[in-house]
C-alpha cells in the first residue's frame, strides 16, 4: 500500500463542502469517485482541513492510499481526466510515508478571506469575494484583529457545530490589507474551530463598518459565548491558501 | 445635454462583444437599455474599445450623453440597478465637457493578458485565462515581445475584419512576466488594431512552447500577412485593463 499526498485546488461554489455528505456533492466525494474509476479501488480522502459549503481552495492538502502500483505524476493526470466537469484540480501529487497525515501531521493552516469594497456589485468576482458597499476602515480592523492574535479561548467564534473538544487555540496571524477596492484578510494558526476564520471576518467587518468599536472586539473574545458575536462572513471569500508540514520546506507552500 | 463618461467592470463570457450585435446580447445594448429605463431617453453608448465575444474588462471606458438632470454618482446606482442580473458593473461615473469622447479622446489603453500553465484543469479561472499545458518559457516570450514593440506594420496581427484605415501602430510595451503558474502579459498602446493583442499573445505562446523561435516573431511582423501569424489567443483570457485621457491624470488609472 502507497500513501499519496495530493495538492488540491477547487472553486467550492458548487459543493456542500469538502467532507462527503449525505444530502449533497462534496470534493471529497469526487475525488475518491475518481480515484475509484481509476484504480477500482475504494478510497477515503483525508485532508487538512474541512472547508464548508461555497468555500475555495488554492492549494489543499490531501491523502489517499493506493494497493495500485502507479507513478505519482501519472496518478495526478489521471484523477484530473476523471474529475471533469467538477472545478477540482489535482495541482500536486507526491509518494508520502504510511504515517504521513494530511489532517495529523499538518502543522500550519492559512486562509484568505477576501472582500471587495465599493458600491457597484461584483462580476468577474462574483462567487469568490464578499461584496460590502459601506466603506470599511481596514486599518481599524487591522488594528481589531491584533486583539484576536495568541494562545485564546475563541469560544466566541466558534460554530454550534464546532466538533473540537477544545476552544482554545493559538491564533498566530490575522492581517487586514487594502489593495484598491479589495480589502484581504489572512489568517494563520497551527489548526483552527469550525467557522473560526469566517467568525472572525463577519466580526471585524462591523468594526469597518464603524458599527463597532475596536475594543469591542477584544470584549467579545473574552466573553467567550457565541452570543458575542457580530456576524459569520459568507462562505464565498474564504480561500484555504496553504498547508504546512514538518517535513516539508516552506518553498513548497504556494 | 450633458455627457457622462463611465467606467465600466464586466465578465465577457455571456456576451457577444462589448459593441451592439444583431445576433446576440452585448455590453453595449446592456447598458443602453438599463440607461433607458433609468431616464426613459434612448441613448448611445461609445467606448475606448470594442472587445470581442469573451473578452473582459476591469475599467473600460465609455460615454453617453443625458437629456436628464440627474448627480453622476445616483446614475451610476440607478444603471448598477437596472443590469442586473448582467455581470456589467458601472465603477465610476462623472460628468465630461462635451467635445470628451470616450473613443476618440483616448490616448492610451492598456490590456493584460492571462495564461495559467501547468498540467492541471482551470477550476477559480475557468473563463479568466488560457489554459496551457506545456510548460512557457516566459523569458523567451518576453525576448520576442520586444521585437514587436515600437512602431510597426501590423498587418500580420490584425483580424481579417479589421476596420482600421491603417494598420500602422505604435506599440509602447508588451511585458511578459511569470508569477508561479500564471504568465502575464501586459500590453499597451495608444490603440490596438482588432484582434491584435490575441494575435500577438497567440504567436509568444508558440515562441514559449519552443515551437517557434525568437526571431520567427521579428520575421512574422516584416511579412505583413496574415498568414504569418502563428495563432490566435483565445478571448477568455484577455482583460481590458484601462484607458488613459489627457484631461485625467495617471492616478486615475485603476
Amino acid at each position: 500500500m502507497k500513501r499519496f499526498a495530493l495538492t488540491v485546488e477547487f472553486d467550492g461554489t458548487p459543493f456542500f463542502g469538502l467532507q462527503r455528505q449525505a444530502h449533497g456533492p462534496s470534493i471529497q466525494q469526487s475525488i475518491e469517485t475518481a480515484a475509484k474509476k481509476v484504480t477500482g479501488e475504494n478510497v477515503t480522502l483525508h485532508s487538512a482541513g474541512r472547508t464548508d459549503s461555497g468555500v475555495h481552495a488554492f492549494a489543499m492538502r490531501c491523502h489517499l492510499d493506493l494497493e495500485k502500483d502507479i507513478a505519482p505524476f501519472r496518478l495526478m493526470e489521471a484523477l484530473n481526466a476523471r474529475l471533469r466537469p467538477d472545478p477540482i484540480a489535482i495541482i500536486g501529487c507526491e509518494h508520502k510515508p504510511n504515517d504521513w497525515h494530511a489532517r495529523f501531521s499538518c502543522i500550519g493552516r492559512s486562509y484568505e478571506y477576501r472582500i471587495r469594497n465599493r458600491r457597484a456589485p461584483l462580476t468577474l468576482e462574483k462567487g469568490r469575494a464578499w461584496h460590502i458597499a459601506k466603506p470599511l476602515d481596514h486599518a481599524a480592523m487591522h488594528d481589531a484583529a491584533q486583539s484576536l492574535v495568541g494562545r485564546h479561548d475563541f469560544t466566541t467564534f466558534r460554530s454550534a457545530h464546532c466538533q473540537a473538544n477544545d476552544p482554545v487555540k493559538t491564533l498566530d496571524r490575522l492581517d487586514v490589507s487594502r489593495e484598491v477596492d479589495a480589502v484581504i484578510i489572512r489568517a494563520a494558526a497551527r489548526s483552527f474551530l469550525h467557522h473560526q476564520v469566517r467568525s472572525m471576518v463577519g466580526t471585524l467587518a462591523l468594526v469597518g463598518q464603524g458599527q463597532w468599536r475596536v475594543d469591542k472586539v477584544a470584549h467579545a473574545l473574552e466573553a467567550r459565548n457565541r452570543a458575542a458575536l457580530g456576524l459569520n462572513a459568507p462562505p464565498e471569500g474564504l480561500y484555504f491558501v496553504a498547508a504546512r508540514y514538518e517535513d516539508e520546506s516552506e518553498e513548497n507552500i504556494i
